[in-house]
């Protein structure tokens, strides 16, 4: 089976915590709104009648569609050992999932506090307040949060059990996007917390997810996506 | 067994959605903060080495430790029926729950737009703006989705399948969140979609939820929850 990622072309954002998923257990995919004529049918499938998605990113698997990032990680860990099938690992990995998804949403308020539908430059006196907030209470707590689960009560290499699991891929990935989007303020985190980097580090030298990151499939960050670097917000 | 629900004692807050369901299956729990002692045992329970929550709600059932609300409901779910226990089911009711979840944030941040460590009074004026937006054009874009799950391509009872969820009980709750907090729009919204208004009143009408929102155990809305009644916002 070919599974089909539905997300927006041009950027990392969500759809991105779902590619380095389907990078690490090289999945068959199609990465649909990136080919020709992909965004009329990324805009087709948010119409459907059964199981619409609310927004991209959502994964056709089959007969399925799944929608919520967290979700068709939660479907992927299933299918590919992303995730331990039992509990408590099961409910574990997703929990760790979804702090990082209520992550995710504050980084993207850094830059749009008021309005998604408004441009930067018309939240601009809001974000820089809304960012230093994020910058000097809740990168602190999210990370140390993490950095606690990674050394505590000794030190690991997964976040859950002693395997990889979607939530090291996601973790990575908040890592690389907050260097891009606060690199002043994450210097100084890594260095409070070098068992995030660690861990960052191991997941970039995974072989599968090294050729991805090399490769064109890997769109770089930039400043329509979720991680934006703004100077003038990482004070 | 007895489950220990963990989450802040005087507002509905996310532990709502957690209740709701619980008091659905009938289940026997205990609302830990809420006893006497309750507030130094959930501090407690953040502080622990195994599955340590990012914050409450968490749910303690049996060996296991669950957070995060989504994760909680699709646990207690598949334990009292309240979700199909297969896909495309199990995976649809879930990514319901997450845009339930994302909606949640958004009505939150109208009051909390810079800071969640900032009284709403000193971001009074992001706050006005954030809602402004939310109100215009969140508000349709989230209810006018379940308003469509709910009539397209015929009327329903249920979000998922023919059967209450877990999904349900949460629509429920956010729209009684969304009388409480913006009484005028929502007069607007329910005349539009009559149908939420239905489903709402088809929860409500349950017995053990109308039992239970008739009893002691619901905590009434007030100012230091989600759902907050600030008029201004509610243009």
């Amino acid at each position: 089976m070919v599974y089909e990622l539905y997300y927006w072309p041009s950027i990392q954002g969500r759809g991105e915590f779902v590619r380095l998923a389907l990078e690490e257990a090289a999945a068959d995919y199609v990465d649909v709104a990136r080919r020709e004529g992909g965004m009329k049918r990324l805009m087709a499938a948010l119409e459907v009648e059964e199981y619409p998605s609310f927004a991209p990113p959502f994964l056709k698997a089959g007969e399925l569609t799944i929608g919520q990032a967290p979700n068709i990680l939660m479907y992927l860990g299933e299918q590919h050992a992303l995730a331990p099938r039992t509990d408590p690992g099961r409910l574990w990995a997703h929990q760790l999932q979804l702090t990082i998804a209520d992550l995710v949403t504050e980084v993207h308020d850094t830059h749009h506090p008021i309005s998604t539908s408004l441009y930067y430059e018309d939240q601009k006196p809001e974000a820089m307040r809304r960012a230093a907030d994020f910058v000097e209470t809740r990168i602190p707590k999210f990370l140390g949060y993490f950095a606690r689960l990674l050394t505590n009560p000794e030190p690991r290499e997964f976040l859950v059990g002693d395997r990889l699991s979607y939530a090291d891929l996601s973790l990575f990935q908040v890592i690389e996007g907050l260097r891009y989007a606060f690199p002043r303020a994450m210097r100084r985190m890594e260095e409070e917390y070098p068992a995030l980097t660690a861990l960052r580090d191991r997941v970039a030298a995974r072989p599968n997810i090294a050729a991805y990151l090399a490769s064109e499939r890997r769109i770089p960050f930039n400043q329509n996506g979720i991680f934006r670097r703004y100077p003038e917000l990482d004070q």
